[in-house]
């Protein structure tokens, strides 16, 4: 019998693909012009940048969610709505993005990075919310070992506040914010126990 | 061997998560402007709204989804068609939310309320219709208890009268009607159970 | 073990899944005017018919799909290609409805229901060539009774031509091409075994 | 229990699901017009040719992308990541292809051509990358032979190295790079064991 979370990570992983597969639709093809294509492809480098940018920060979302449910086993309607908040982060994702990728070159960049930084503070705190539930109405798998799960719970315990720091530099540094920003997203693509000797200053072994 | 319904609930779950990514692409990006993007990121609030309540619609849909093929174990060619008609209201569900979220603050916003509580009457049949079809030819599992079943009848069966309503209410207060919408997407993202227990009028114990 | 085509199946079920929730990116919101939103909703029926219509040829196609792999349990390189030959069909279909929606009420609706129907002689041979393949390759599995993959065999083996007849008709009738198109999806709808008995003019029971 | 890397193939299975449907949105319908949707349709050919081709790219992909994981039986971090560098490739796709589209008879063909094949360099990179790391960090099943591993690894080597050759063949004749990229797209849907005879230059037996 498949486990009871089978069918949420099926509904989350097409929402994942989907997510990360329609980012495509916002890299518009240039004009048919005389002989300037190079020049036109080159000029549209945010596009692009922020393609992969957010191609990146989904597929890292998706790698916790996977990861998490490597852990979860069991299944209420707690979690399902729990759930559905996380995948509304990350079907909003473009958005954000675009209103970045639109006006990071203009006078309104600092709005747009608070607005950027304010997604993850939200996604951040979805996923909190997820994990915090699965411990405490123990929708973890027996085999799980404790030790496992505690450094989850302490890999993203910091997120959302690192990320209202984003928001906080972004007033003085539209740069520094974004920057700390990707930081971030590396750190959570690390797996827990990486992640853990990181913050405590050790050197990683993967 | 899997369940009968399995490539059912992997088609239909296929078309829940791309009907609920694709609503983002009705929020559209400010165009660049001198400094007044904070200003027009919340002017759009009715995208927002319209966006966050779609996909709240669309979650509970898929939740109600779940729950049903948790009791249907056995497939036929009836079960494949209504539950067509199920995924051919959930894919339709972005063009009435799109109608309201524009016409909401025009003068007519009387015959937007009144498309878009259409819309919850005709998917409130087709639940029903794949629920009572299932039923009467047998398709649930051995060991769901009857119990169980009855509670979801009951919940469904007032569910088209319920939009009906919304629909005469919108006659007088467009508001009215949106609220009690709200208030029907809530009971029916209730477990059964608990939503008995809520129309008899005893507190609910989650 | 899942068996050998259960990834060709969920890669299928995939793209019926997006290419049934694509179809209501077609349908456009009247823009906001003072008062007419009933009336603009009402002279939009086009692109209703167009969106249920194709929403209900792509889910039969799904059904047939679905039926020919309840047969089908083995997978070789060239069911693999043959399978994306239909996929190609499926995809395709949002592209002749949408010209046969704009079309249908001007001097072109001819040529529009002749590029309609012509895509359908291109599924039915896609789905013949899936299906015979199979047959000579010894694909199903050894369960299957020989007698229902038969009737699978005789139901699809006049499709091409049925649909070749639809474009001869509409040269004279656009109507008549599109009532005997529809009467084909019904037939194509049916079980095999029920399709069997209404083609030898037997009362067909479900 | 279901293989660890199901969730991978599922994931990277709506990927191309979606990649691959949403190519048809490129397809415009020719506006309502008097009498000449015919000779419309035939105008825009090279957008049919961009869907068929596309449509064929990414299938060879995902028979890749299939054959691969029927290797691949176990997962680490590092190959979610490489596997998301595949992925990134494929949903990229529908991009270069419109830029080749749009410009394939204006004087900017050599650049399209260009870019085109530049986005094969890079999946083709993409491809080996995920290969070679699931051989180096033993992530094949127990019971994959060596000689059938061995034959993908020649297959896939020369990879970037043709599609390189297609570049520098393009500033000499954007139809001859274009040519050769096809013959490649073929010889990778071949299956291993049949591309080894080919370039041994032995008569294949499929």
């Amino acid at each position: 019998m498949p486990s009871e979370t089978a069918r949420i990570e099926a509904f989350s992983d097409g929402v994942f693909a989907i997510a990360v597969t329609l980012l495509i639709l916002e890299v518009k093809v240039p004009a048919a012009d005389s002989g300037q294509l190079g020049r036109h492809l080159l000029q549209q480098w945010p596009s692009y940048v922020a393609f992969v940018l957010s191609f990146a920060f989904i597929g890292i979302m998706w790698i916790n969610h996977h990861r998490l449910f490597n852990h979860i086993r069991r299944s209420d309607d707690g979690l399902l709505i729990l759930n559905l908040l996380v995948l509304l982060g990350v079907t909003a994702v473009p958005f954000p993005t675009a209103v970045l990728a639109t006006h990071l070159q203009t006078t309104d960049a600092r709005t747009a990075a608070i607005v950027y930084n304010g997604m993850y503070v939200a996604v951040a705190i979805f996923f909190n919310l997820l994990w915090r539930y699965s411990l405490s109405h123990h929708l973890l798998g027996h085999e799980v070992d404790k030790a496992s799960a505690d450094k989850i719970s302490k890999q993203y315990a910091g997120g959302p506040f690192l990320y209202l720091a984003c928001i906080a530099i972004a007033w003085f540094s539209v740069t520094a914010s974004l920057v700390l920003n990707l930081c971030l997203a590396i750190f959570f693509a690390l797996p827990p126990a990486v992640a853990e000797r990181v913050t405590r200053g050790r050197p990683a072994r993967a």
